[in-house]
């Protein structure tokens, strides 16, 4: 029989897991949180994963589960290990994506390069950071933020006050260096149960409003040291974590040469939506490869340069088919993926994978058939 | 809402639309013969393709309908269309890959070549067409055959009997002459209802017992003469025929340097999975976007070589899955499709694809992951 992989979540990053899934011969089955979701085709349970129940009666017909999120609180992900449920990532991994302060505690003890930060329990602690950080600071919430939300550049102790008075009793927020980064990076790494690491080579991830909206890869103008530079740390993060499946780590490149880490996540990420058609082995196949157990693939990219552009579901005129039917008619090397969702204004409903043997023309491609949805 | 494309027939090829149907955004519902089969996963229905009533039921909730082979019947193809039903390829179309003798009649008319045939309705006739052709030929049953079956090489008017005695009143096989070629290839065409139409680089395929055991793509060693040749022959007989969707053209290529047509096949081919990872839309994406009338996509290949090879079910020992992980440990550059069937002795179970810049690599390293289902 096919081995079972059970993914808790039913976004867009499981429903691109289905196409390597068919391929791969195995039986993907999805925890939706809602009837017609975007990984719907492969939904055999919907229900709130929340609720431990809900959970341990989907992952009883699995081999292994994986997420389309980080959001399993680590209670049920806990309860399931002590079940005997393979869960990849497993939560003593998973705690360092779910967590900010967690992480930046457990990298200080890697060792691993990143903006210099603290745990702060109020506006007179925050104040003492910015004294010493030149009086600009970001703070995060540690659990739950995403896209940037939960994301706040501050300037004075008071500015994270609202937050501050949420805080639970003995929980702190995370308050970073505000790094002057030239541009932002992305390393991504798989990880066998056993130890097998595979890297891709380093993109460059622009953000617009806090969402990705477009990637280079690799990454232009990237010294060898840069590249060799990226792998490691993405290498020993997750080593270090004992991450399974696809890790992602976005990265700050420094004028002074430098890179620092600034998120992690622990599945396919948007900065490896550009393998999909890119790379020889798909960042959905490879997670799946990861998290099954089975021999990584090869990451080598197909071609020179690769460029992915995110589609933002927006107030247009005309419908999203009619839209997709209009880039496919101008740009025929444009690689069109939908995520089966209803536009709504700053919503992901797809993306589009341009690759060629010149980076303008690919970018030139990309953001004229991406164009068709602005 | 997502256009809805219905497949009838639930094999490895309805299987492999599934994954790019994801991507596009495309509704697929399948018609499966059985339970259980390769295409489970987009079953909506499953049923007899014979059963008009079946049939009808299955399409009504569909926007357009194709195959996955050649095999249902005019007259259901027929009354779907007098009901109004989007049918492509139509059964205009169809009808030439449903009957050789059909199929050599038009393509006669049209001027493509290929081999000196004839109808023959007894051993006489047969005998007079041996003849005339140097005392042997091929012998074919125009309905029904596949994968070398209903083909018989003769040398004698009697060596058919058996076929002529199973001939309906006023029926005829086939007889083609033998063609003395130095290889076979293969030519394929996407059309859209409206004219679009693209063209794949002519492919070496290299059968064995009958069946497609590996393709070369692009065809090596093929002179610009010879792959325009096959891409004029390939257009002509999708535009002389109506096809819509993919068109494969076998073709022989002689020691005089002539390619005559052997076979035609209108639905992705064996011949064109290389395409899946080889090229920058893949045939059963492209065939998708036909159908669907949607603009094509871009045909060119995403490297130098590509190389498929087929996997067939034996008798092997351990699982399948066992296997597979194997291959992929030792070749992760090899793209391995499964198609979720049970092996059994000469049964396509799989394929794998690999690509590079040098086709003597490609070929090794596909042999070798295809090596450890011998």
């Amino acid at each position: 029989m096919a081995l079972r992989v059970g993914v808790i979540g039913g976004g867009q990053l499981a429903r691109m897991m289905i196409a390597p899934a068919v391929e791969l011969g195995l039986d993907l089955r999805v925890l939706a949180e809602d009837e017609g979701m975007s990984a719907g085709l492969a939904a055999t349970a919907v229900g709130d994963y929340h609720d431990l129940d809900v959970v341990r009666a989907f992952v009883k017909d699995v081999d292994v589960v994986t997420f389309d999120h980080e959001h399993v609180p680590q209670d049920i992900l806990r309860a399931l290990v002590a079940d005997g449920v393979a869960v990849h990532p497993g939560p003593d991994a998973l705690q360092f994506a779910q967590d900010k302060l967690l992480m930046r505690a457990r990298l200080a003890e890697l060792g691993v390069p990143q903006p210099e930060w603290a745990p702060v329990r109020d506006a007179t602690e925050l104040q003492a950071f910015l004294d010493d950080h030149g009086g600009r600071a970001v703070v995060k919430t540690p659990r739950g933020g995403y896209d940037g939300k939960g994301v706040r550049v501050v300037r004075s102790g008071t500015d994270a006050a609202d937050w501050f008075q949420a805080l639970a009793d003995g929980d702190a927020l995370l308050v970073e260096e505000l790094v002057g980064f030239v541009r932002e990076l992305a390393q991504q790494v798989a990880r066998r149960p056993g130890g097998q690491a595979v890297a891709y080579p380093v993109v460059e991830t622009v953000q617009r409003d806090g969402v990705c909206a477009e990637v280079l890869a690799p990454a232009p103008q990237a010294s060898e040291r840069l590249v060799q530079l990226a792998e490691e740390i993405g290498r020993s993060i997750a080593d270090g974590l004992g991450v399974t499946g696809m890790l992602a780590v976005e990265l700050f490149e420094t004028d002074d040469e430098r890179i620092l880490v600034n998120e992690l996540a622990m599945r396919p990420h948007n900065s490896g939506h550009w393998s999909q058609d890119g790379a020889v082995t798909g960042q959905f196949e490879q997670h799946l490869r990861a998290v099954a157990d089975l021999p990584l693939g090869d990451t080598t990219p197909r071609a020179p340069w690769s460029v992915m552009i995110n589609i933002l579901g927006g107030p247009q005129d005309g419908s999203l088919g009619d839209r997709f039917a209009a880039a496919m008619a101008g740009y025929p090397t444009a690689k069109i993926h939908t995520y089966g969702k209803a536009p709504r204004p700053g919503r992901k409903v797809g993306h589009v994978n341009v690759s060629g043997a010149d980076l303008d023309d690919a970018v030139y491609v990309a953001r004229a058939a991406a164009a068709h949805f602005d």
